[in-house]
């Protein structure tokens, strides 16, 4: 029986990491991105968003367009970004003030929309001659997917529908060009096709599901479609290579594809929608190749860290095993639209790997996207930052050693926003009769099946997770982490000598129940297959959900340094509070004493130290200094 | 007190590992290009060498051009690249036809140049008008440059002076247009200094001296010189960035230049005309500014093989430290530019760590260039190939696990050919009362200053090296090179007990004594200093000037070895037929059982093993497969 991942306004977290977490992007994110989408924001670059959909609602008028269009062509998602950010925040912490605030955005977003349902402000504002005819590099059906992603978001949010009726209009309008005048595109940046799956859930609009079928489905049918497109046309925006048939996922239909390829955010965008249709659709043959290409993500082309797409080059995925620590790419995007592939692989089959990638992904790749006060973010997060050559030379110029700021191209910020104020929606999921955990989070939670809970915890530092059931009765899926080497689970104090099925306990409850859930809290050493030539010989750390580096901070200078196999590795008795209350952990070692010649035939002296290490996410938050999470080791 | 380093047609290597190897060029490889500078090599790309000769010859006479140009703008070069080899050639092998033919194409190349001097079939064919306005892609000096050093070797060759009379009519030219003319400009790609230099030495010719220091001198004091060159024109080459002033060494004067940097083949030429310079001006400032960058090569950004260039991107040096294997561009040509370098400090100052370097790079980077039959060539020269990853992915296009055949820019083969052909220059040095055997190998040398002597060798794979007094009495200087923890010389059998000093022994000698030099033959572990990221936890292997590599045709899967810290290292009894003779060594290893898992949180499982390495210019000879220069070391 498949579930409804998805709990729509249900979960509240309340306490807590994700709370903590929740709170800085209500505090200190949205109203920061506000600011620059308003070109009020110190620091960052020009984003003209808000403007832009100004002068469009001016251009349809027929009036001045001011100060004209700027930014990238897909500048309009900033502002969908920011809004489903908003939305989810408002879900947990209702404010009145940014309700407003959003309503007035909604407002311009309207004026901007042409008679027809069109919307997008670089289009309207340079040229609506030019609509529909660079699929490849335009962004429009990009933008639409945002904004109709935000429609449902604040819909679900607050019951207003504003924002709805206007992105379906534009979806009327999108099938209307596709469906009905037989447009043979497909998206050039896939993200429409998730979004129009959940306005067809939402609103049960046919035309939505008809068009994300219509989309995912002829997609690499006509593997030259861009080329052709580009040969119509006497324009281009940024100079895209049309041939370049695995950069854009089009070079063969999806049904047909094993490996996953190209720029990562697209890949994984559409697989998203792909695996969501398929749930929708029930397309066994589709299904298949969502599974092959979480296989070539999750078992040959993902770090520890969940961070996808290893190389700058395309922003792209590169071949099986090239994990190269130093030069990854690992945009931040690429891990939440992982864990947006992974939350709909989990709608179609109840298997925890897919839970435990995303959490992988979360605590680490997201989470280390944003600084711990929330005002700077990465946009890449290799794994290792060594000062002097990361961020200067000709193949690390990405890899920065310390968060920038808001760039003009800023789909990381907002899209880490969003995520992390809707934690709650890849935690639970239900079906009629069971209702599954699938990350831990305090708070509260109203599944729709009826059941009502209460959880708390101090995860990912506290590996004790206690349900309280509320009201209802039945069946209750708690999900059982691979990493967790032993766990027990408790109803009202009694252990329970249940066996995960597909990593889930299933445990029968009703109103008054505690069931106490304990994880492995252990620290571990990781290691990597030896087919990742970057890795042999290297070991890392992990505790739980959380990925450990080692940081210059704390250890000096750390390429001397090599783990001990089997070492002692002990958790701090105390949270950090420089790092926001993580909990380092002392790992046995010996550090190197260099001889300062580049190439000797003698081995460097080694001395006994011991290494501490950071969890990843709160990595860069203390100047610029060295970072590496998997470190040689000594056996 | 100074040295002449090079003997000029003194050197005859007749026997032994050098030997072999310059028959190779002779017999396979000169031939082969002729055939490609012909159009008439099987498999070869396009040269069109002698034909854009031959057309520019036409052009000059009003006559029709044929065919016209084809090739890149510095296309001639291939033809002096070839002509220098052929030259080198002649002098140990003599060989009649190979001397009639390259009279032939100097005919040719003499009817190419234009009646002021002027010497460049790309302008002189395509557009006479543009020369020498576009300095920063135009070759045109850079072209001139290798005829110079053509010219000189077929002079010291065969006595013949034709094409050196062309050169200097050309030198005549280019002194005219940048001294007599005052053009501000100075050479895009260095070059032409390093043979102004060799044209004085030869000919005495002042303002092929007076040139050399202009350029060197000039070069960098204004910065801007490619940039405003750029805006004067309206065409361009291939579109280089006139303002990346450290690709193109001009960011400032040579002398206040610190590191290495930009286009490794344009810095090391650059270098070498530089030390040239110093060498014969007696300029402090400029041999400081040379010893600086000497030591940022060397301390900092080399190979362990004596590769340098170690980025892709502009085909150039990285920051410090940034030493990537399976990346790593490491050109052959850039390696051969460092032995140049290498040499013309060697002039300026004995010292053992000069011909150290100069050593490694032959043996190494140089020697793997060429296949073991001399019919292809590596242009790049990595340290790790991983079929699947190396020559596929976006960031490893270029590194070939296969040697390819001639490219469209065949600057490597024929490079390698002079340089093989040529070893008897870097080999010995001499002044009025000493003579400096800098490197080894079996052969006779007639020194200018009266010594004669034979040596006799099976270097690399012996490491007894014994030379012959036949004529003359003077000091000999013999050079211990520093991997060789220990050595003994003797004189006609009785020990001395002399100390080196910077490197080499002084031993006077007379008519009649016998030398013998008895090196370390022992193989080594070798470890690199910890502030290369990419290497920490790693060891290689090296025996005399040979460093060794594993692949997989030895050792099935290489990646999951790793060698033991201190294990017995074996080197083979027998030489092996399929590496041309080659002593491969086995070293104690244990090689990890994958479990397939990407990552697990339990180590893989060892058993011991052991692993056989070869040396690294014999690796990629046996068909596609694995191979590492640095392996993991358990310890």
């Amino acid at each position: 029986m498949k579930i409804q991942q998805q709990i729509n306004s249900g979960a509240y977290i309340s306490d807590g990491f994700i709370n903590r977490w929740q709170r800085l992007i209500k505090d200190t994110v949205i109203p920061y991105q506000y600011n620059v989408l308003n070109d009020r924001a110190e620091g960052a670059e020009k984003s003209h968003v808000i403007a832009n959909f100004m002068n469009a609602a001016n251009a349809l008028r027929g009036e001045d367009i001011g100060d004209g269009f700027y930014g990238m062509v897909f500048q309009d998602s900033d502002a969908a970004k920011w809004l489903e950010a908003a939305a989810f925040s408002l879900v947990s912490y209702p404010d009145q003030e940014l309700e407003k605030t959003v309503d007035e955005v909604i407002d311009l977003i309207a004026d901007a929309q042409d008679e027809d349902g069109y919307l997008n402000t670089y289009f309207t504002i340079k040229d609506r001659d030019k609509r529909w005819q660079n699929l490849m590099e335009g962004h429009e059906l990009y933008c639409s997917g945002h904004m109709m992603e935000a429609a449902c978001a604040y819909y679900e949010a607050t019951g207003k529908d504003k924002l709805l009726k206007v992105m379906e209009r534009n979806a009327e309008h999108i099938y209307d060009i596709f469906i009905t005048q037989k447009h043979e595109g497909y998206p050039g940046h896939p993200e429409v096709e998730l979004a129009l799956m959940k306005m067809y859930r939402l609103t049960g609009n046919r035309h939505c599901f008809e068009l994300a079928e219509h989309f995912i489905n002829t997609r690499g049918v006509d593997p030259k479609f861009f080329e052709k497109e580009a040969k119509k046309r006497d324009w281009t925006v940024w100079g895209n290579d049309a041939t370049n048939h695995h950069y854009a996922q089009n070079f063969a239909p999806i049904k047909q594809q094993n490996d996953a390829v190209g720029h990562s955010v697209r890949a994984v965008y559409l697989y998203t929608g792909a695996a969501d249709l398929a749930s929708e659709n029930g397309d066994v043959e589709l299904l298949k190749a969502c599974r092959r290409l979480w296989e070539s993500i999750t078992q040959r082309r993902m770090y520890i860290t969940g961070g996808i797409g290893s190389t700058l080059i395309g922003e792209a995925f590169s071949v099986d095993y090239d994990l190269p620590n130093d030069t990854a790419y690992n945009e931040t995007c690429a891990s939440i639209g992982l864990m947006f592939f992974a939350s709909r692989m989990l709608e179609n089959e109840v298997n925890g790997e897919y839970a435990d990638v995303m959490e992988r992904a979360f605590y680490n790749t997201v989470l280390a996207g944003v600084q711990l006060d929330g005002k700077k973010f990465f946009y890449c997060n290799p794994l290792e930052i060594i000062p002097g050559i990361s961020g200067i030379a000709a193949t690390h110029w990405h890899t920065k050693p310390q968060r920038p700021g808001w760039y003009s191209c800023a789909c990381c910020p907002p899209n880490a926003a969003r995520l992390i104020s809707s934690f709650g929606k890849y935690a639970y999921g239900e079906n009629a009769d069971t209702a599954y955990c699938h990350l831990y989070a305090a708070g509260e939670v109203s599944f729709a099946n009826g059941l009502e809970l209460t959880c708390e915890t101090e995860y990912p530092y506290g590996f004790t997770v206690n349900y309280v059931i509320k009201s209802g009765a039945k069946r209750l899926a708690v999900r059982i982490p691979a990493w967790s080497r032993e766990y027990s689970i408790d109803r009202n104090g009694k252990k329970l000598s249940v066996l995960p099925k597909k990593g889930y306990v299933y445990v029968d409850v009703t109103a008054g129940d505690k069931l106490t859930l304990t994880l492995d809290s252990d620290p571990h050493y990781v290691y990597a297959s030896t087919k990742v030539p970057e890795l042999t010989g290297c070991t890392a750390v992990w505790r739980g959900p959380l990925v450990y580096c080692f940081e210059g901070s704390d250890n000096g200078d750390i390429l001397p340094v090599s783990l001990k196999r089997g070492g002692r590795l002990v958790v701090s008795d105390t949270p950090d509070d420089d790092l926001d209350g993580a909990y380092k952990i002392t790992a046995e070692a010996v550090r190197a004493v260099d001889d300062s010649l580049l190439y000797s035939d003698t081995p460097l002296a080694e001395e006994p130290c011991e290494a501490v290490a950071i969890p990843y996410y709160t990595w860069g938050n203390r100047g610029e200094n060295q970072m590496r999470v998997w470190m040689s080791e000594i056996r």
